[in-house]
Parts: C-alpha cells; structure tokens; sequence
C-alpha cells in the first residue's frame, strides 16, 4: 500500500495503490511549443495562466511546469512560473527540468511537498538530484536509465529503478517518495514495447513495491489514432499496477480510459465519478423519478 | 502457449496465448430482440442473413449463433440457422443454447469444429453436454458456475473452472478445447467486479492455462456511456489475459479497445492492423512518397 503524498500549501494529492490514478499535467512545458517557448522568454505567461485553468478544469489532479527554453535563464523562468502558477491554482506541482540550479530555484519557491521531475540512474544526476529532493522534503520521478541509455530489457531497466530507490534510501528519502517512470517505447518501433513496460509495472509494484508514471503518449508515436491507442495502453498499464501519468487531461479518449480503468480497479466507488461525468439528463431524470424533461435542469444545479 | 483451434468446412480460426483477440460476434441471438425472435419462429432468417454479413464485415473472427425463441421448435430452427449461416460465411460458429437437444441439432448440421456454447459446474449438465461435445470434435465454452449459482468469490469460480476442465479431460476432451467464461459482473452492483474478474483470467491463464472468453458488455450494465467502459474494461482483460469476447462487432470503441490491445500485446505485428484502419488518406500518400492529395485514390485501391 505505497503512497506518495504531494502538497501544495493547502491541498495534498496522493499517488498510490488502490487509488483514483493521478494524472499529471503536461502543458506547462515550451518543449515543442514555439510560441508559447517566445512568450515565456518574453515574460509573458499569459499562456501558462490559460493553460493552469484549463488543465485543471479538465481533471488533472496534479501539474508539471517545465522552463526548458534554449539561451534563456531557465532557474529565473521556473522560478517564477511555479509561482505563478501556485497563485492560480491548488494542485501538487511536478517541477520538471534537466537542469539542476533550475530545479533548485524552483524547490526553493515552491509552497508544500513537490514532485521533482527527474532522476536517472546516472551517477552524476543521482548525486546532484537526490540530496535536493532531501533538503526539500521533496518526492522524485526515477527514470529507469542510466549511462549505458535505456535498455529494450525490461529486467534491466527494473534493476536501473532498484538502484535509483537505494540510492534515494542513502539520502534518507523513503521508496514511497520515489515514483518510477519505466520508460514507455513507441510500439510503431519497437512491437513488444507494450509487453516488456506492462511486465515492467507489474515488477515495480509487486517487486520493488512503488509508484509509477509515465509520459503514456510516447506509445502511439508515429501512429494514426494515437488517442485511441493512448487510451489502451493507459487502460492496461492502470490493469498492470500503474498509479500516475505525466499526460494531456485536455484529450478526452485518454481521460475516459483513466476513468474507466478506475472503475475497473475498484477505485471508483459505486462508480459515482463516472456517472457524474457521463449520466444523460434523462437518464438521470429517471434515476431520480423526475421526469426526463427536467433532467437537463437538474444537471445544471447539481453541477 | 494453449491453442483452441475452431474451424468451418474451409477455415480455420485459432484462440490463443499471444495471438489476435478472438471477436465472437453476438448479434444472432434473439433474447431481447422481440422482431428476430418473432422472425426466426415464422422462418423469416433475413435479418440473420443481414446480421450475418454486417458482423463478419465488421471484422468478427466467429459468430455465435441462438435460437433460444419461448415456445419455438428450437432444435429445428437452430439447425437452419447453422445452415444458412454457413452457407453465408466461412467463420467457424459457436453453438449456443441452453437446450441440450438444440446443441445436438446444431452440432449435427455443423461443417467443421464447433465452439458449444455452453457447459456449466452443474452435474446434469457436465453429463448432458460433455459427451455431446467429445461426439462431435467440438470445444466447449466453460462457465464458471455451478448448483450453487455464482459466486462473488474469483477464487470459488476459479475451483468451478477447473472442476468442468477436470471432468472435459474424464470425457476424453483436452483442456486446450475448454474455454472458460470467468463470468462478467456489472461494477455498478458489485465495485469490486473488475478486479476479481482481472484477477480471476490471470489465474485461469497462468495456472489453469486455458483460453477464456466473456461477455463483456455485462460489465457496464446499468451504467452511462457503457461503450466507452466496455472498452476500458475489454482492453484490461486482455492485458491480464483474455484470448476471446462475445461481443458486439458494430460497437466500434469496442473494436478499437481490442485493436489497441491487441497491439499493446505484440499481437499485432508492426502495428499493421492499426494502421490498415486508422491511417488517413494523406498520412498514407505522405508514407508512400506520394503528394497527400493523392492519398484517397491510393487508399481504395489497397482496401
């Protein structure tokens, strides 16, 4: 029953075994997104304000915000859109950089328990990562690669996560703390990818005994129909054990999956979210002896 | 790797660890269709002939066929029904019916092997059935309930499993030809539904090492949106091990939730199928080095 607990100043978001599956933002990130990469340079967040507001509306239980913008002052930038984006918004943050003084900057402003967003297995980013994710009390996404690349052997990208947990042991942050990304392959490329990152879930929670995430649309890259593919494979890494994902909650084929998948899990109770999500105003009516007419009235004031 | 082989006069159709997802369409059946059912009993097949061709275009590997009519000569009509359906199509049918006479008909006008749909735990119908089964060569759908009716219990309907998969191999029939309905529950009754049944296919798959099959819609029974469920639930039974549904064909989340799966499991070999349905036009023209516009002529002349 492993739960990583995340915070802002005023609400906690837990990831865990047996729970609603947490999704997690992915918007706030300039990485192939050429405008808003120039506004954010510019100062102008107006983009990051819109894009705050609509994700959550959307469902997504947690946020990642990522400043990866080439030439520019990136530890600065974070810094200010977290800040941003805590005085828009009551969710967990997930602070995403590759750079360390960034995500340094970033912990230092936050308000509450953040997702550092990531560590690998390489020596280096172990000992640069790790003891900020300590000093900040912080919980760490665990990618499982390491100075060797990422391996097609789902055995040996579970041993790269095993590692990344005992050395976060070391710095005194707990296996709870630690969610593991086990690499999601595009299928288009590599056919078995989807059976070697299921058997790979199925090991990290039953084995290793921690969370999961994953960026889930990498899976249908190079595809056609990458939603309705996306919405499988969230489906069946939920099945398998997975607990979080790093994804667009604005893309509602994967958001029903989750939701489904949830009441397949059992993590739904009496399905009542995915009754309030999908009951038609009739139906509803009926259910509460009204007639179906009123349904769409009733909808409204219960919303 | 346990192969149920299924066949018409001309073709063969194989349910199996690591294969394809086996669609059995479910539409030639009249309980809850009062027209077929008034239909049928006048010896009016068309709409057994239209249900027969939409379902097979609509890519279902087999077909389950009923006669189950109230106060109808049921071993005749099924037998007609046989006839004309093979005489329609070359996908292997299942045989259905609760009545042990109109298997025996059925069975009797059968050009192939049939799937007989279905045997249960109860004594009277282990002895009735099996027999009829081991006579004609056929495999048997196993439902996993007994005198006691259903159980809540995934282990309870595990052991009822493996008792009529016991009592096959007495009558001479391998387990290989014994596919086991775990039997669905509605999640809207029981919340627990999803994960004893999730539970209960890895069992029959990783101990019992049997084929399975279900009616999954019964899933989402009383609950809106039940398509997208369905598919939720469909693509998790196959990710811990579902190898056939009884299903509807014409639903197409459904189908897309299988086609996922089926290439989330490496059951879909460089994605082809995937992509034969959901390319578009102008991702095909682009693929193939021709200019995108030329893409919808290309794309008739591949169907």
């Amino acid at each position: 029953m492993t739960e990583t607990v995340l915070s802002s100043a005023t609400k906690e978001v837990v990831i865990g075994f047996d729970r609603p599956f947490v999704i997690i933002g992915e918007r706030i990130n300039p990485t192939g997104r050429k405008l808003l990469s120039a506004e954010m340079k510019e100062g102008d967040y107006s983009r990051v304000e819109s894009d705050t507001l609509a994700q959550v509306a959307a469902g997504a239980h947690m946020l990642d915000v990522n400043a990866g913008i080439p030439l520019a002052d990136e530890p600065r930038i974070l810094a200010e859109v977290v800040q941003l984006v805590q005085s828009l918004t009551d969710v967990p943050l997930s602070i995403d950089s590759s750079i360390v003084a960034a995500l340094e900057s970033g912990l230092n402003v936050y308000q509450g328990k953040a997702l550092v967003n990531s560590v690998t297995g390489e020596e280096d980013r172990l000992e640069a990562v790790l003891p900020l994710v300590k000093k900040h009390g912080a919980a760490v996404v665990a990618i499982s690669n390491d100075e060797s690349g990422i391996s097609e052997d789902p055995d040996v990208r579970f041993d790269v996560a095993k590692k990344i947990v005992e050395r976060a042991q070391d710095y005194g942050i707990s296996p709870a703390d630690v969610v593991v990304d086990p690499l999601v392959m595009p299928v288009g490329a590599i056919n078995d990818a989807g059976r070697q990152v299921l058997k790979l879930i199925r090991r990290l929670r039953e084995e290793l005994k921690v969370n999961t995430t994953c960026g889930a649309s990498n899976f249908s890259f190079g595809l056609p129909n990458r939603h309705g593919l996306n919405a499988s494979f969230l489906s069946m890494a939920i099945g398998a054990g997975m607990t979080s994902a790093i994804t667009n909650p604005l893309h509602e084929p994967e958001m029903a999956a989750v939701m489904g998948a949830n009441a397949v899990m059992g993590a739904d109770p009496n399905c009542g979210e995915w009754i309030k999500k999908y009951r038609e105003p009739a139906a509803e009516g009926a259910a509460e002896g009204a007639g179906g007419r009123r349904g769409g009235r009733r909808r409204r004031r219960n919303a």
